[in-house]
């Protein structure tokens, strides 16, 4: 049975990503190239899994704290940038911030380089 | 009949992505931040997908130039970064250098985001 699942990711990106298919507009990677830009950080890269693989899908300052050996302000920054840029929706509760990944802004970058959505 | 390709990206990223699944390690993000950091730039981003949909997948920098306004050498800098962080292969014929995506390299990024290899 064919399922696209089981193609292997090279295959995928070969076939299907738009970023290999045909040449990117700049109309087409200025948008883009901020959020990806945001990501291009390892701290970044793991507040945004560990805020998307959270209970619920959101989590504070307080629940992300552990997993790095940062100031609780270097975590809001690096957590303001990724809001910033439009990856994490922010909502505040009594004098908690909580955060959730925008999974269709993910979803933009995903479908760009591994052709997702197209 | 059930196919993933009719999957849209939210639902992929959502159900697939290992970034979404479960929190990254430092040791599965450190490796990948470099090359995502190098495409969260417009030239580059365009540059690579330049390189990748020209005839046979390469491309030198005379084949590229003409899509920006910009000097040969920004140009020549911003493909060596590229190259550098293993998103492109360079091979030298004659006096050009001619570039090549590295689709693997590429794939684990798109497999990272959206699940493809996963």
């Amino acid at each position: 049975m064919s399922n696209s699942l089981t193609l292997t990711a090279v295959e995928t990106v070969a076939c299907c990503s738009p970023l290999v298919r045909e040449p990117l507009s700049a109309e087409q990677a200025d948008p883009l190239s901020p959020l990806i830009k945001a990501i291009g950080d390892p701290v970044r890269l793991r507040l945004l899994s560990l805020v998307a693989s959270h209970a619920d899908g959101e989590a504070c300052v307080c629940d992300l704290q552990d997993a790095f050996e940062l100031s609780q302000p270097t975590i809001s920054h690096h957590l303001k940038v990724l809001h910033e840029v439009g990856l994490l929706d922010r909502t505040k509760r009594g004098v908690s911030v909580y955060y959730a990944v925008r999974r269709e802004a993910l979803a933009s970058v995903a479908a760009l380089l591994g052709g997702a959505a197209s």
